[in-house]
């Protein structure tokens, strides 16, 4: 009989095409990447990785040519040519039209809009006069976005006043570019929902996370989020309604702001995310199986937490360059913690992984957590508080 | 500053090492592996895998030059040419005398034995005329073990009159070897006892698991195990006494029978072991990162089960050769079972993979994990009851 194992090519090779290959080894998946570099995230812990170049039409064709499903690691691939891909046959999954919400921050916040999910007040436009002129019409502060490119707190400005906006402009709105404008919102809570769906429209939500940010990067994340259950319920709802809407494949998480009475939805990732790490140690299917579950067309699995409360902190790379990796023994001395170090090389502010802690409550395993990754970043860490 | 990330050579590269190496690539450990065929099953899922003959000790030697600690996925290495290489200053986990015990059941035994453990009434010996009468003296069913080299049934005979034991002779005492010949015990449960045991003594233990044997090879476990909480603990005392008089640093696996009103310990595996699968899906920490934390001298996590009942069966090959990956969306299409399969080449009564259900009650989890297992193995499949 036939080998009837799957292949599924991940464009780009970080940590989270690497999170998704331990998954993939279980289920007996062939999983390859496209890398930029041999000693990219994922590309180091398999075998034969493709080292090319995404935005190379040709380089992507070759490297689809060998998968029965394509999906990614990043948005930054171009929706042109997976559309010229599709048209050719290839499986892709997300398909482009999912990955434009992505990739688009103004077409994604439009189209939401539209649709009448609830949003921040915002505006697109590439005048900083119009950008000043909804800053007083909705009240300072107003955050900038670059609608493409931008991550981890890249490309997003929150200003308090016309002249830190004019300065966050020169940089907002390069080369004429049009910069998404929206009203700061006063956060109570930053919430995400994490929702696999397959090509058959079948979705599961993993329960609502609550994240913590800071310098726009996700530091912390705690499930059960701290918020009423009807709250949790409507982020359910909400998350459902936005992943019919992009008509994702695969993973996407959901971000939302609740402000203390509504909620709001922030921005999408159409793929597996940070705030969705947690599921490896703390739900029934992780994020990464899931992801491959989806792509596959494979039924998806429950996604419940297992234990009362969790807690995951990202390891992020401090000033000294140290890698947390000589300071294991220290974190893994911190009962009931799981730590996932992503193999990158050290670097300020580059994620090296991240640490879960299941507890009985959310107090143990927050302490915990942070307790396992303030080891893990030595005495001049970057500890989060 | 220099990478401290740490290399452990795995010598073989079965299922037990492609499962390692799940649980290495979250640690950020360089797992290498000395496979004989570059389509082990883990010899297929990771970078450079050094193929070699484990019989050669030049090979041995090259590979463990490579390595900041050598471990085993069998227990079928010289333990002198691993004790030269301790003499040559090479960390071997578990050492070769820890090793000894799994690779000869007739020193195990009489060693427990003199230790004052409680085992079935044995005698070792090449003379079928005094295993007969030891038949005689302790009564039929007897069980014939080969010392050396047996495994999942095979160097094992049940003989129930000495006509039996005369053909089982020609099998078991060749070329004059020794036999270990002991009661056939009528079991009530047949358990096991999974144990991480550190550099520094310390150990940890999963819970007691209930095995269901067929044809000598394990098929389903469960946990908890269906006997008093007393015999639990008496198990787990055991256990401990077992790993302390063992010396072993890794993972070993204790299997214990019970009688109904007492404990007898049967053998022990020196490694990750089947009757661990579980733990992946069912455990604060899995048999395979604590394997890798233990040779590694990293502080051991806690193995408690993280849900009320556990149920694991194993795929075993069927006499089609069909791959039980053609037929996983009906295996996933069962809640909450989590399927692992480990690339193998399907052959009648190979171990293709073990799926686990987790759940409320053993009925439930038990229910799961035979349906999914039932999928996979198609139509014709070896279904266990």
């Amino acid at each position: 009989m036939d080998d009837p194992r799957p292949t599924v090519g991940v464009v780009g090779a970080g940590q989270l095409a690497r999170m998704c290959w331990q998954a993939a080894i279980g289920l007996d998946v062939d999983l390859r990447v496209l890398a930029a570099r041999a000693d990219d995230a994922a590309a180091a812990v398999l075998p034969y990785p493709h080292i090319g170049d995404a935005d190379d039409p040709d380089a992507l064709r070759r490297f689809a040519a060998a998968c029965d499903v394509l999906t990614l690691d990043h948005e930054l691939v171009d929706t042109g040519t997976l559309a010229a891909l599709v048209e050719d046959g290839v499986t892709v999954r997300p398909g482009p039209r999912a990955l434009r919400f992505a990739q688009d921050k103004a077409y994604q916040r439009r189209s939401f809009a539209d649709a009448g999910l609830p949003v921040p007040a915002f505006t697109v436009t590439g005048d900083l006069a119009a950008a000043e002129a909804f800053a007083v019409g909705h009240g300072w502060p107003v955050v900038c976005k670059r609608p493409r490119g931008g991550y981890d707190g890249r490309g997003v400005w929150s200003v308090d006043d016309a002249s830190a906006l004019a300065t966050a402009w020169e940089e907002a709105a390069v080369d004429g570019d049009e910069v998404l404008v929206e009203r700061g919102v006063a956060i109570d809570r930053e919430l995400a929902v994490v929702v696999a769906r397959g090509p058959d429209e079948a979705h599961t939500a993993a329960p609502v996370i609550e994240t913590v940010q800071r310098d726009g990067m996700l530091r912390e994340l705690v499930v059960p989020a701290r918020v009423p259950a009807d709250v949790q319920r409507d982020a359910l709802d909400l998350a459902a309604a936005v992943v019919d809407l992009v008509d994702v494949v695969g993973i996407c998480a959901v971000e939302l702001f609740w402000d203390g009475t509504g909620l709001l939805v922030n921005e999408i990732a159409t793929r597996p995310h940070n705030s969705g790490h947690w599921t490896i140690d703390g739900a029934t299917t992780s994020q990464f199986e899931n992801h491959l579950r989806a792509v596959l067309g494979l039924p998806l699995g429950g996604m419940d937490a297992t234990a009362p409360a969790v807690c995951s902190v990202n390891v992020v790379g401090d000033a000294s360059g140290s890698w947390p990796q000589a300071r294991l023994a220290d974190a893994l001395a911190v009962p009931d913690v799981h730590v996932h170090l992503y193999g990158k090389t050290p670097r300020p502010e580059r994620k090296l992984g991240h640490v879960t802690a299941t507890a009985r409550d959310l107090g143990t395993a927050r302490a915990r957590a942070h307790a396992a990754v303030a080891a893990l970043s030595g005495p001049v860490g970057g500890v989060d508080g």
